[in-house]
């Protein structure tokens, strides 16, 4: 066992630094909103109240918030099981990371998007949209799963979470942006963030470990569970803070087909590029959520079943065709090791989402949306306002998170890149013994049939 | 490996040319309906509306169609992964049948139960609507599994939704039956229809695949996780699409007393049915959950916990006694080779809660109702209801019911008879390995210590 | 097989029983209440209504009830998986007797709450207080995990669920203590009881069966699904049933900032008590979750996202430190044989929810609650309530849970030594093989291509 990834001093400094930190700030600086406050929720109340506790966004949001909370740390986390010895660290990790990052989200989102009285305020709301950007910091993880110490991860959560904030700040604030489910915020970000991350931690021995790096029966079933539940609950990702009423509806509903549509897609092109006709558990275990991705921005709008079940197939396609013919070019060519292809699942269908976004928003009219119109383009709110200019600006929002996400991932990879954070070496990436106690392997089965003494047992099995 | 079932033609084309026609039929015939209508739901809106945001129905439904949701993807989907080598296939299929179905079934539930000016108009309760119907060729998809080819599921898929729309239709607007969780429509239907189709498919060499036809260690516990979402989630799947407020909250309440009565029933009878005494994981993966099939009708009425006990235990051992004595004899004497044992599961309990919805259908009367009577039973309008009447009716929906599916079973089973669907040999049924690509085997784990060089390490892989 | 074990009359009378019991005594005591009635609830239609069915309590509960539902199946299910031959058992008796507590649950508590005119009224609210009595049940199954049958776990949920009624009771309804998520009522209850139970059926020759207690790789990562899922969810639980609004909303947040603090500290504490700064699975699957369990009190009060993430950070250290130094004292010296080290997850972090629970009440104030003062303390009617009597009397309940459960548990230890139950012998311990089929071993991966004839096949299989 190396020496120099000995966590023992590192990790525990670094987590009780952080979480000190949190602590001190949140102390400082967040305070209830409105709807999680006992004053201000009660104000009106012995008077002629007109509001209703049926009408706390609680009720509106929380069970959103439920199941983006169940693809945050069951999703993401057992997607990532795939690798035969790496679950303890999928799971392990993808839990550390997510969270500190949605405790750190929360104090950076609170920044950018404006105090209030020098306060921050919280709710189920707030709450969502710190999973929103932990699942930001969870794609890049895709891409340097098994080369990355917990160390490693945590400081790269700190800084894109930071540039997260901003770059969503940036879109929804200043280019007044509509990005509900956050094909451009999350996916895109999060992708290029990541690829760039791991294209400068290329290690060019990663071949040593090759063997690590691939599933067995079993890891490809745990993986399923992850993938199952981000398909499930992939409307409610792109509907939890979406306007109450009919877009959250809409937008629950058109994920439903987008990814309904994407699966066929998947199934269809996994068999075929495979010369035997077999499906490939990776496609299926990812292509099949490029649709959630795809519908991430436009989802929101009156796409119709019809748009989103096209968006949905062209995402399954384009990430099957990836997973299969561009993840191995990106590695030989531009030296980018990207061990989930974040690529196909996130990039790809992301940018594929700011454009049928960007699309779908020039196409806005008053005809179509009726009274509806503001409540989806909130600077909706006279006659004079332009779909096209508003399509527009989806499109700069594109470029501006492509920008973001790139540069800031290269910075983050070169502070990465420091001797300092414990990274597993080449020949022990994808291990899950570098950083966990492993348990022993598991007793003969029969062993009560063979009435064996329990010394003999033991012989057995040591 | 058999080169006719080599599927790289056969599975896209399918899936591609089903998806174009999915395409091509909900661009032409599907719109939002009142409530997912961006112009439709604000239209009261800067008047004095009276509507207000929180009685969209999206709120009264979708955490209940999320519980669907995962019911028929992670509870149907992993409940089948007790095969010792189909986990992939139980899984990966389940996926792909459900996407497709859930498509078609909008689609098909759409025409029978009334267009709106040729529209078809979707929402979350088309969304529930349709994952029920997708239910019901999952029951199906248990009675063939492991037996099948995915391009013969995905036929049987197509002719499976159009009948149970048809049956669907009968039931509900010919008959007025009531049938919120389905027993009828869903249990019965998918048990009896998917029970024909393996009995015209039956394999008198099925025992060349006879040890890949059980179960391991693991794959039980992964079987595990499907059966416990399932049994969770059962009071949302049978209360999803009933009346708002108390019908609602009396079924997920009946199906919860149901569910647990069934359980102990279970446990008491697998244990006595056995020499040993011991428990079997057949029946607790299984039975456990008839309690909630058997109050699938009944459900919504004033049924009663103790009603509901009562109608649980009963499902719970004639599901265990099914398994241990029945099923032997259906496969024997009657040539039915149903691998999951739906007739238990889904078969008798769907039959049992026909008779227990008649039977409290023609209990119902104004005392016990009261101004709720017409709530539950839609025509109940004026002193003219007669529940007699209503019990007959109910009786003679499942008679349908079963018509329908036995006759629709036998001509779909031979139209997945023909030799074109890439259909496993008798040697290599239940084994992922021929639609599948399957990962190697797993390293020896404690590489680390043994400072095996690399290439030491790969002889001792392969 | 020692044949003391055999379950075949035991077990099968047991549950029979108990459940005609439960159903006899469902029929003549429950009833429905306001809001699951036909009757009731739509009393007022027809004439001036000012109710409407959203108001009914099961759109403010359900979905919190649906996910404390899933941890008491799901999460104290798996989280027990960890063992390596004992998942069936894990997994199954936690259903088992979950399924009976619940119901018996409801009456005992439905009897020393309060009847209505002689009878029990039934809805989501005693649904989700059944479970949460369940819950308590199932965490002194932890500290016995491995050592019991089926048939004593029955009988010490029978004593449990009663003597939960009474000291539930007795703090809410005699002491008017705040207790929402049960940190005294469930945790430190559940966790005191088994401790005691286990004492009393101390083993001293269980070091027989200890090549079985402990994990395997496969069966870490099951048992991690336990974990997730109590971690996402534990926001729901402990919101479950206070007020509506700003009370369940903010004890939701609160609970949020709590875990993902105290994650944060698991990690740090796990890898610096390691010689080699390695992460323990023991740890991070339930270190993890005691910061949720030490909010249970104060959570529905306006402890702060401050307040929650010190509490939070506080309960994971203890909780790392009970595992590495504390448990190993209190088996060798107390003889108290904790399997699951519940005094860790649930003992010690309960007491600390108790004091912090009458610590934030001491300090509640008219000038931070405002006109919500009374829907967190419900007896701060008027001025003259005293916050800090109020907090003394939280003491005081924390007093009383400790005294109950160790009496409660001596008693039922004792019941439970007697020599009739089937309980294993120590050479057994941690073993599935006892009370459930074992399936065989798996088949050779590679059959298919080895051509094997079925009856060369079937030897490799014996």
């Amino acid at each position: 066992m190396p020496e120099s990834t000995n966590l023992r001093l590192r990790l525990p400094l670094l987590c009780i630094i952080l979480e000190v930190i949190l602590i001190i700030l949140f102390g400082t600086l967040v305070e209830y909103n409105h709807d999680t406050d006992a004053k201000l929720w009660n104000k009106g109340i012995n008077q002629n109240a007109t509001r209703h506790d049926y009408e706390n966004e609680f009720y509106y949001r929380y069970p959103s918030f439920q199941d983006v909370h169940v693809m945050i740390f069951v999703g993401f986390g057992f997607l990532m099981t795939f690798l035969q010895r790496y679950g303890f660290s999928s799971v392990g990790f993808n839990f550390l990371i997510a969270a500190f990052s949605l405790q750190w989200a929360t104090l950076m989102q609170g920044f950018v998007h404006g105090l209030h009285h020098g306060k921050i305020h919280v709710g189920v709301t707030s709450m969502i949209n710190a999973d929103f950007c932990t699942g930001s910091v969870l794609i890049s993880f895709g891409a340097v799963l098994g080369k990355t110490s917990p160390v490693q991860l945590l400081v790269m959560a700190i800084f894109e979470v930071t540039l997260f904030a901003v770059n969503e700040f940036i879109l929804l604030s200043v280019l007044g942006a509509n990005d509900a489910g956050g094909s451009m915020t999350i996916h895109t970000f999060g992708a290029y963030f990541g690829l760039m991350v791991t294209r400068v931690l290329y290690r060019p021995n990663l071949d040593k470990s090759k063997h690590r790096n691939s599933s067995v029966y079993h890891s490809d079933l745990f993986a399923m569970i992850g993938t199952i539940y981000l398909w499930m609950f992939w409307p409610s990702f792109n509907s939890a803070i979406t306007n109450y009423g009919d877009p959250q509806h809409r937008t629950a509903m058109n994920t439903y087909y987008s990814l309904a549509s994407c699966t066929l897609a998947t199934f269809a092109f996994s068999a075929l590029v495979s010369p035997e006709g077999k499906l490939d558990m990776v496609h299926i275990q990812n292509a099949a959520l490029a649709g959630g991705v795809a519908v991430g921005t436009a989802g929101e709008m009156m796409l119709t079943a019809f748009g989103s079940m096209i968006v949905g197939f062209l995402a399954g396609t384009i990430s099957v065709l990836g997973y299969k013919y561009l993840t191995p070019i990106l590695e030989s060519k531009l030296k980018i090791q990207d061990t989930c292809g974040i690529h196909n699942l996130h990039g790809m269908p992301g940018v594929l989402g700011a454009v049928v976004g960007a699309i779908t928003s020039a196409m806005a009219s008053k005809e179509v949306y009726g009274n509806g119109l503001h409540r989806v383009f909130a600077d909706a709110t006279d006659d004079k306002w332009d779909p096209k200019s508003r399509g527009g600006f989806q499109a700069v929002s594109l470029a501006v998170t492509l920008a973001m996400a790139l540069l800031g991932g290269l910075v983050t990879g070169f502070i990465l890149k420091l001797p300092i954070y414990g990274s597993p070496p080449d020949t022990h990436c994808f291990e899950d013994e570098l950083y966990w106690e492993i348990p022993g392997e598991e007793e003969g089965h029969n062993e009560l049939k063979e009435v064996a003494s329990p010394s003999e047992e033991e012989k057995l099995s040591s």
